[in-house]
C-alpha cells in the first residue's frame, strides 16, 4: 500500500511555477537525500508545464504547443529536461532519483492535450483518436493545454491506461493530477476511470489531486480513488489562509487515515518564487511557520515543501527535522479540535490528537490572536502524563486534567502527553 | 437604418442543420423571389457551420478542421460552396441573391476559431496572432469552433474589423452572431466590440443575437447593439414551447421598435430536418401554426422561415401570404396583452395593438385550451369599429367595446378594428 | 363596476400615520370637495389604526388594545371617531362624505385581531370562535394587531363576511387592506375568501392591496381579487424611490386596464408627516414632483394624496389641478417605455401612450440626470401632429417623426401630439 | 459543572406529548429510581405545555389560555399537576423527584407568552409589561403559546431572571429550551440572555436547546451557552431518520465534550405515544435500536428514554443496563467514523474512539444495508488488543490489526478493544 502515512516530499510550484528544469530538480533531490532523507523526506515533484519548452516562470502560455508522442501523451520538453531526449521520458531523472533512495513523481492536468484533438492524433492500442474522446465544453478554467477525457466514449480508457502505462515505465512513484479535486460531481465519471488506470498500470504510485477545495460530501469518493486531495485552493504565505486552515482542518480531520489523506497543501518556507527573483523568500513569521507546520502534522495533512531546500537557513531546516514533529505527522490518530474561543480579544484554538496506540497524546495551542497570552486547554480526561514541549524538547513537568503554556501571537505550542 | 421593420426571410438550420449547401441556397431564394417577395420577405441566411466540410446534418464534428484564410477567418467550405472557389467567399452567392432582389445573410459565431489559437495563426493587419486574443476559458458550451475573443487584448478589435471588413466585402447584409444572446454579462464587452466593428464597416448590415433566452434586464443593451435578440432557446414545432412563448412575448413586448426587435426564432413550419428524411413536416397543428404567426405578428418579432419553401403546401404558403398579417407585422405600435385567465378550463389570452399611426387598431384571441370555445375581450376604450377577420378576410360586424370569436384549442383569431 | 378609471382622493396616512381622527378627515374632505372634486378627485380614505384608541403618529403601539365588537370585528376608536360613538361605526362620517359628494374609504388588515384570539370571542353567525379560524404562525411582520384568517377553517368564510357586511352597513366605498399583496403564494387563499366576499356583500367598493412589491407573476390574480395593487413598498420623497419607479413601471404597465390597476402608492406632496410637526413638506423639488405625476398619470396608477391638502400651496394645487394631465390619467390606453438610455451622461427616459380611441398620443420625455439637456424621442411611426405642452399648455409646433424638449434634472415633459 | 458527561434520563414527550401529568411523572421517576438509576440514568423531565390545562395529546391547542402568575411567568396547571396548588409550582414534584435520589427537569419556550403581551401583565421587579418587551414578529413556527423577549428591551434581562428564580426555587435541575436551537443566527442575543440569566439563577441547571438541526456553524456558541443541543429535528422510529443520524454524526463529532454534548434527541423505544393508545410501541427493529444505542454512546449524545419506562419489556431494559454500553458513554474521548462505504451493496459504516486516558478502544461495526454481511475495519495503528462484544458481552479473541464482525441489517456490532 502506499501512502501508509502522509507522504512527505518536496513540489516544484512554489519555487519555479511552470518553469522548473531538470538542474533544479536533480540539485534539490541531492539536497533532500542528503540533509532531510532521514527524518522521512521523500517524494521529488515536478510540477505542472513540464512539457512546455517555453515556460520561464509561474504563468500559463496560453494555447502553447506542448511535447507531445504519437500517442497524443504528453512528454517533457527537452530542452528543459535535457535526459528525457530520445524518446526517454522522465526515467533518466527517475532512475536518478531512486539513486539516491528517493522517489519521485510529476504532475498532470486531467484530460488529454487540446492539441491532440485538434490535430486528431492517436490514442495508442485503439483506432479511435483524440478528437473522438475529447469531452466538449470541459476545460480548465485556468489554464488551456487539455480537454477533458469523455468516459462514455470508446478510447477513453485506453488513453489513461496509456498515460500511466508510460508513467510506470518511466518510474514514476507520485502523480499530482490537476483540475480535479473541485470539479466533482461533473467530472466523477473522468476521476474514476484515472484511478483506475493508475491502479491497474503495474506500479505503484500515490494519487494526489488538486486544486481544492475539494468537496466535503465527496469524502468516500476520494478515499476511494485517490491518497490525498487539496482542501484548499492554492495556498501561499498569508496568514489569512493559514488562519482559514484551522476551519478546513475541522471539516476535514474525520476523514484522515492510512492511504487517505486530506491535504492542506504545500509549505510556502524559505526561499519560494525563484523564478521571478533569487531573493524572495517567505513573509510568514516564524511563528507563523510553527503554527503550520503544528497544524499540518496534528490533522497529518501531507508535507510537500515549496522552497527552493538549497538555500534553507537554519530556522527552515529545524522545522522540517524536528524528529518530535514527524512522529506526530507518521504516529497518531483521532485528532480533533477541542476549542476555538476568544479570550480576552484573542482566539484560542485547541487540537488533541492521540499517540500511535493510544497510551500517549499531544495537544497543540494556537494563539489566533495578535498578543502574546496564555492559553489553557483542558484535556478530554484526567490522567497523569508528563509533557514535554515538542518545538522545543523542553520538559514542561506533569498534568493531570489541563495544560497550559504562553504562546506567542499566530503561534503554537505543541505539548506531547506522556503516560506516567 | 437596417431593420425599421421586423426583418423577414428565410434561415437554414431548421430543414438542413449544419449542412446547408449552395444549390439549396439558391433554390430556396428563387423561391422566394417569385412566391414571397412580393410580400416583403427578403433575406437568405446560411445558417451555421458553412465553413465545415463534412458537415452532414443537424451533428456537429467536435473539434473538427474548418475552412479558414490565412487571417483566422472562416471561409466558406468550397465543397459545399463551390462558387466561393479562388478565395471569393461568399461574394458570389451574396451577388447571386442580390440579383433576385433579395438579401444575403450569414451565421457566425462569436470568437475566433480554436484552430486559429492553436496553429497561432495572424489577425490581418497587426502583428498579433490569434493565440494573443482568445480569451482563456470563453467557450461555447455546445460548439467547439470558437474561443471568445478579450476585448482586452491588442488586436481583439483588428480580428472583429478584419471579419467584417471581410464581410463587407462578400456582400453580407445579415449577421446571425451565435453564443452570445444570453451569454452576458460575462460577454458584454465582446458584444460591444463585435457591434461597434459592425457598424464601423462600411456596409449596412442586420446583426442577430442568439441564442436566447436573452436577459429582460439587458435590454438597452440589446436595443443599442443589435436589431434583432433571441427571447427563447431553440425554437421547435411542440405546443409546450408555443405556449411558453406568451409569456416571453409579455416582458418583452415593450421593447419592439423601428430598428430593434425581441426575436421569437425561426418558424419550423412545413418540410423541416431535411438532413434527417425529406419526409418530417411541422408537427404543428394548423390552428397552432395560425397562433404562432399571430403572436409574432403581434409582438412584431422578426419572421424567419425555418422550413424548405420549394415544398410548401397551399396552407404553409397562405401562412407568408396574407397581406392583412403582414400589415400587423410592419405597421402596428404599442402591442401588449390585454389578459390571461381560465374561462371553464380552457385558458383564453388576448392581445391588443394599435394600427401605424393609431387610427385602427388590432385584437388576437387565443385559446390555449383543449375545446374549441368563445373568446371574448373589452376593448380599452369605447368607440366605433368595424371588424374584419385577418386570417379569412370576412367581415365581422360592427363592434364599439368589445369582441368575441369561437376560438379552436390551440388556435387563434386576428381581429382588425377600422374606425368607423 | 368600480375603479373604469384609476382611482383618485386623499388618503391620511403621509400626514397622520396611525394617528388620523374625524376632524381631519372631515376638513380634508371639505377641501377636496371644494377644490379638487371637480377635477376628480373622489375618495376620502381613513389609513391604519383607526381602531386603536391610543396612537399618537406613525409608530405602532405593539400588542395594544383595539375597539372592536362582539363578534370579533373591528371598530373606530369613540376618542379619535367621535360620530361612532353608540356602535355607529363609520357610517356618520361616510355618510358626511357622501353629503360633500365624495366617497369613503377604509384600511383594513388582512386577519383577524389577535386579541380576539386570544379572548376566544365570537363569529358572527356562527358558533366558531376567533381561536379557531386564525392561522397559526400568519403574522404581519410589521404590525402585531392580526392573525391571518384559515380558509381550510369552517368560519372563516363567516369571519369575511361579517366584517363586509359591517363596512357595507357603514357606505364603505373603497377598501385598502394591507398586509396582503406581497404576501402571495402564501396567503392567497385567503385573497381570494377576502375579495368574494367584499364582492358578494351588496355595496360597490374599491379593493385596494398593500404593501407592495406585489409579485409580476401574479398579475393575473390581482386583476381578479382586486382593483389596484402596490407595486413598490411604502413610498416616500426620495429622489432613489422615485427613480427606481421607472423600472417598477416598466414591469407593470403591459397589466393597467379597466377596473384594474398596479398601483405606484401615494403621492407625498405638499405638507406631510404632520403628526411629528407641521412644518414638515416633501422634500421632492418641483421638477421631481412634476416626474411623478406624469409617470404615474402615463402608466395610470391611481392617484391618492399623500399630504395635508388644506395647506397646500399654488404649485401643489397646479399639480393636481391640470386637467390636460387628468386626461390622460383617464382616457389612455396602451402605455409603454420608448427607451431608457444614458446620453452625455444624463439617463434619458421617453414613455409612449395612446389617447382614448387612438386619435391622439402622448410622449412623457424624462430626464433622470444631473443637468438640464435636450431629450428626444422618435415617435413609433410617422404622421403629421400638433403638440402641447401639457403641463405648461403652450403650444409647441407640428412634428412628424420625432419629438424634443429641454428636460430639467430630474424633470419631465409631457407632450400631447394631436393628429392634423 | 453541569453535565460532566451526557446526561442520561427521561422525557415525558414521546410517550404523552403536550398531555404528561404528574401521576405519570411520578410512577415513571419511582421505576427510575428502583431499575435504572443505578446505571447513570438520573434526569426526569417534563415536556411542553405543563401550563395548558386542557391538553390531551401531542397536538397544541392554539391560542389557548395558560396558568401563569402575575409576573407574566407560566406556573403549572393545578387540574394536571395538583401538588402545584396553592403557588407552590413545581417544588413539591421536584422534590419528590430529588427524594428518590434522581433529577428534576422542565421544557420551556423561548419567550413570553402571548397572553402576557396581550394582557400587558407585568414584569417582576421592574415597572416595565409584558408588552413593552415583546419581540414583534418574533414567534414559533408551530406553537402559538409565546413571543420572542427583544434584548434590546428595558425589561427583558429582568423577565429572564425572573423565570429561572422561579425555576431555582422550584428546584430545577435541567432546562429544555424549545424554538432556539434552529432559530440562530436570529435570535443568538435572546439565547446568550437566556443563558446568562440561568448561569446567574444559584442553582446548577443543565441547559438543553431544542428543536433542530442546530448549525454547525454555530458550534462554539452553542458551547458557551448550553450544555446540549438538538442536531435534528424531532427524531421518531423511523429508519430513514436513524440513517439519516450518521451524516448528522459525523459533522457534529469532534463538538463533544464535558459539559457540551451535541443531541441525537430522545430514543423512541418500548411503549410510546401513550396518549393514542396505549398498545403502540416502538416501530424500530430490536437491530435498528442497537444501532441506536450505540451511535448515540459512540458520539456521546445525551440519553432521553422516550417511551413509558413502566411497561419496558426485557429486550428494551437489556437496552438501557448494558453497563459496558454506558461506559462508552461517560467515559471515552475522540470518537470519529472510520469510514462509510458500499461492499456488495449494503453500506459499512464504523467509528472508532478511545476509552478514557486512551489506553483501550472501542469500535462500532454498522450495516445500513438490507441483508446479513460482515464488516471489517482496520485500526488506525497496529497493536495487540483482545476483544469483546460490547452488546452480548463475549469474548472473541485478538486482534492487532483489523477487526470484523457478522453484522446484521441495521445493524450493529460495538467491539472493546482492551491492550494485552
Amino acid at each position: 500500500m502506499v501512502a501508509k502515512t502522509p507522504p512527505m516530499g518536496w513540489n516544484s510550484w512554489d519555487c519555479y511555477g511552470a518553469a522548473v528544469n531538470e538542474a533544479t530538480v536533480r540539485a534539490n533531490a541531492d539536497f533532500m537525500a542528503k540533509h532531510l532523507k532521514q527524518y522521512g523526506w521523500e517524494y521529488v515533484v515536478v510540477d505542472i508545464q513540464w512539457s512546455e519548452p517555453t515556460a520561464q516562470n509561474h504563468e500559463y502560455h496560453q494555447f502553447t504547443e506542448l511535447c507531445m508522442d504519437e500517442y497524443s501523451r504528453l512528454i517533457p520538453a527537452e530542452n528543459r529536461f535535457p535526459s528525457s531526449a530520445g524518446g526517454k521520458g522522465f526515467a533518466p531523472l527517475a532512475e536518478y532519483v531512486h539513486s539516491l533512495g528517493l522517489k519521485f513523481g510529476i504532475h498532470i492536468m486531467r484530460g488529454i492535450p487540446r492539441q491532440a484533438a485538434h490535430r486528431n492524433t492517436a490514442i495508442k492500442g485503439t483506432d479511435k483518436t483524440a478528437r473522438q474522446i475529447a469531452k466538449t465544453a470541459s476545460i480548465c478554467q485556468w489554464n488551456t493545454d487539455m480537454y477533458g477525457v469523455d468516459p462514455e466514449k470508446d478510447g477513453a480508457k485506453a488513453y489513461y491506461d496509456s498515460i500511466f502505462e508510460l508513467y510506470a515505465e518511466w518510474g514514476v512513484d507520485f502523480i499530482k493530477c490537476d483540475d480535479i479535486a473541485r470539479e466533482l460531481p461533473h467530472e466523477e465519471a473522468e476521476l474514476r476511470m484515472l484511478s483506475d488506470s493508475l491502479k491497474n498500470c503495474g506500479r505503484d504510485m500515490v494519487l494526489s489531486l488538486s486544486p481544492g477545495p475539494s468537496l466535503v460530501e465527496k469524502a468516500e469518493l476520494y478515499k476511494e480513488t485517490a491518497n490525498m486531495w487539496r482542501i484548499t485552493d492554492d495556498f501561499w504565505d498569508k496568514w489569512e489562509l493559514l488562519y482559514n486552515m484551522f476551519e478546513r482542518a475541522e471539516k476535514w480531520c474525520i476523514h484522515s487515515g492510512e492511504g487517505h489523506w486530506p491535504d492542506c497543501d504545500m509549505l510556502p518556507i524559505g526561499h519560494i518564487l525563484q523564478d521571478y527573483d533569487e531573493n524572495i523568500v517567505t513573509k510568514f513569521t516564524q511563528d507563523e511557520q510553527i503554527t503550520m507546520l503544528t497544524l499540518w502534522c496534528m490533522m497529518r495533512s501531507p508535507l510537500m515543501i515549496g522552497g527552493e531546500m538549497t538555500k534553507f537557513d537554519d530556522f527552515t531546516m529545524s522545522l522540517l527535522t524536528n524528529e518530535g514533529l514527524i512522529e506526530v505527522l507518521n504516529s497518531t490518530h483521532s485528532a480533533h479540535p477541542l476549542f476555538r474561543k476568544t479570550v480576552d480579544g484573542n482566539e484560542h484554538i485547541a487540537w488533541f490528537t492521540s499517540h500511535n496506540n493510544g497510551k500517549d497524546h499531544y495537544i497543540a495551542l494556537f494563539n489566533a490572536g495578535e498578543s502574546e497570552c496564555a492559553v489553557t486547554a483542558k484535556l478530554p480526561f484526567a490522567a497523569d502524563f508528563s509533557v514535554t514541549d515538542v518545538w522545543n524538547g523542553k520538559n514542561c513537568g506533569k498534568v493531570s486534567d489541563s495544560v497550559s503554556a504562553d504562546v506567542k501571537p499566530h503561534g503554537a505550542v505543541l505539548l506531547k502527553l506522556t503516560r506516567e
